[in-house]
């Protein structure tokens, strides 16, 4: 079994333009050999907070080890800083912009990249992915210690929390985050864990203070979701138990409640934006 | 030459979610350094019969010993199964809905997954590319066989067959497939494989009885294509032989006659919708 | 330190239909092993201008070695020649049709492709891609000769060059070339090679003549640019540098003038379409 450790892409450059081809090449020419592996390019331009929950939910599926070259980053060639970040065995290389907000913990390590012996020769001003990230990556394959690249850093910028609380009546507010391809609705409420048939348990998947008991246990099929509108979807196992039209929601596969439709995009069935706040209650109350 | 194999990945998961990438993050840390190959992740969504030609029009041009992983699942978490099956040399892994109703025959082999050990250990209801399809994938290019996965099939689904058919009159009838990223209509009518220049002998792709005698031989350039609409297309070598704005037919690269434009959408000058009916016939009849 | 090359794919197949993924399938059957970058699939249909540009921009960034396989071929199977050109170090397949109007010099050699042997054996009219470019790239990366593959030729199509000259008053005149992802417009002014902070030194990166004798400095903030309407932009770092809703321009990522707004697209907030006249001037003047 191959030791060597894979490179993993985030960047929102589309797969039109040659700039996510460009980065493999940049990777290819100071490691040849590294996989890389296309997590995504098309994270709609500048949009941060999709980006950061997209490594949430996917970087524990990738191997010990994963290099994460992450290059969301409209403030390219400002004063931010560009950052590795080493978090439960994996490393993740960007922009110091809240990218990492949900993978990193309070006892993980990070550096500022400011070693131009790992960097491209010539720096533009705009493609900092080219020049500073993907070769950052490669020689992070190769073995290069973050300590070499850069000076550590003790506070790393963070996104805001979406909406995740208890209300007063005791019900869980949350909102909408985004809708994926198919048109299911990504919420802010979970996670959500299967511990026996149709019971969760409730893991917070950011931060959460709250002094209630009845936290740790969870039956999805006791509650509704309340949309902003007032309407109240009900729980649905899969997406094949929904009447023609209708909406329900489910636990998704990284255990946030989805919004749902069957074969139809519940996002436009319902209307949803982003941020609409969501109401999961009992539902006999 | 590496023996290793190689899994191709089939999807309607698109490329902005991080979905695709999670299945070869999945592969890559069950089986490191298996190459793997992305056949299509835009599927539209749910379309069956779409991703099942792909599939057939695919398939040989991969090496022996390929792993197909196949996701194109509006029925994910119902009680549909997963299946692996194994087909001239190469393996289909995916739901049993008529994904691979183009590629199997009846003395193909196939299994029921339901060997857990083989899964991701936790399994949602909603990404089982994730937890069931990828995995298993990755443990068959580790060497495990498909007998140790599941239980042996007797009977798989198949879609139901694109019309294909001699009318009375001895003329061949047929439908519109879809439409290519060029607008090329890709219909039923073929195969057609080329012996000499411009002669093309009929091998049916999908299952044509018939009692007449002069299957074998064909010329395109005796032809013409009718539309539903009654408008009939000449057969043409390329593209380019195509005078701007219009539109004719060709032998396509996987041998269906598949209907043209030159540097324009033969689907949007034709107006073509999906299952229209086409009649190929004789130019002088 | 694997010696072995990697083949880059450049095409209009866009990433929906099977095709780009039968290209890796054909080259990993005759070359297992061999690492494949996707350049990028999603070309316009037939914009050889536009890829031409992206190969001019990627190819320094690739290893020594790499093989370009590129198929934007509006005229497939008629009578244009099917080349390998070797330029650099690197090798260039596909059609000759002035897709390497921009990576080839003229001491450069090139050749035919007409030797079967490295074809596949049934060859389509319509996919040369499959048939004839792919498995020359990866006989190619077995370490085949161009001259087994082909006779040598002496000239090759080219494109014609976009604008850029100086007019009689000493400006330096241009034209858009293409919108990215992003909305930035990159154009044919260039390209500036920074040689000192906000210095950049002017190197043609197609045929120029001029006897001026001011080219080789260049400062760009003492210059603005013209657009067609007479709107004149000024000179700026980076993006965040822009207020909301205004544009500017910058010293892109290759070199070449890009038109730009932060966060927003300067090609919809201006309007701009391809092959708009551009004049870049002192700001004087």
């Amino acid at each position: 079994m191959s030791k060597a450790p894979l490179i993993a892409l985030l960047t929102d450059f589309g797969m039109v333009d040659p700039y996510a081809g460009i980065l493999k090449a940049v990777i290819s020419k100071i490691s040849p050999g590294t996989p890389i592996v296309d997590l995504t390019h098309e994270i709609p331009p500048g949009e941060i907070m999709r980006a950061a929950v997209y490594l949430w939910q996917s970087r524990a599926y990738f191997p010990e080890g994963t290099i994460f070259a992450c290059v969301v980053d409209p403030g390219v060639g400002s004063a931010r800083r560009g950052i590795i970040l080493v978090s439960s065995g994996q490393t993740f290389i960007g922009p110091d912009n809240g990218l990492f907000t949900f993978v990193m913990t309070p006892s993980d390590k990070a550096w500022e990249i400011n070693n131009q012996e790992y960097l491209l020769p010539q720096q533009s001003v705009t493609f900092q992915g080219r020049d500073v990230f993907a070769p950052v990556a490669a020689h992070t394959a190769l073995g290069v210690e973050p300590k070499s690249i850069g000076r550590e850093l003790s506070q790393l910028v963070h996104l805001d929390s979406p909406k995740l609380e208890f209300t007063p009546e005791g019900h869980m507010a949350g909102e909408t985050l985004f809708a994926d391809r198919f048109g299911n609705v990504v919420t802010s409420l979970g996670k959500f864990v299967k511990y026996a048939p149709q019971r969760y348990r409730f893991e917070p998947w950011i931060p959460f203070q709250s002094s209630q008991a009845d936290l740790t246990l969870f039956s999805p099929d006791d509650f509704v979701l309340q949309l902003a509108s007032g309407e109240k979807l009900l729980w649905v196992n899969t997406f094949s138990d929904l009447d023609k039209g209708k909406c329900g929601f489910l636990v998704g596969s990284s255990g946030l409640i989805e919004i749902v439709s069957y074969a139809a995009r519940a996002e436009q069935l319902l209307g949803l934006a982003l941020h609409e706040p969501l109401i999961l209650k009992r539902s006999g109350k």
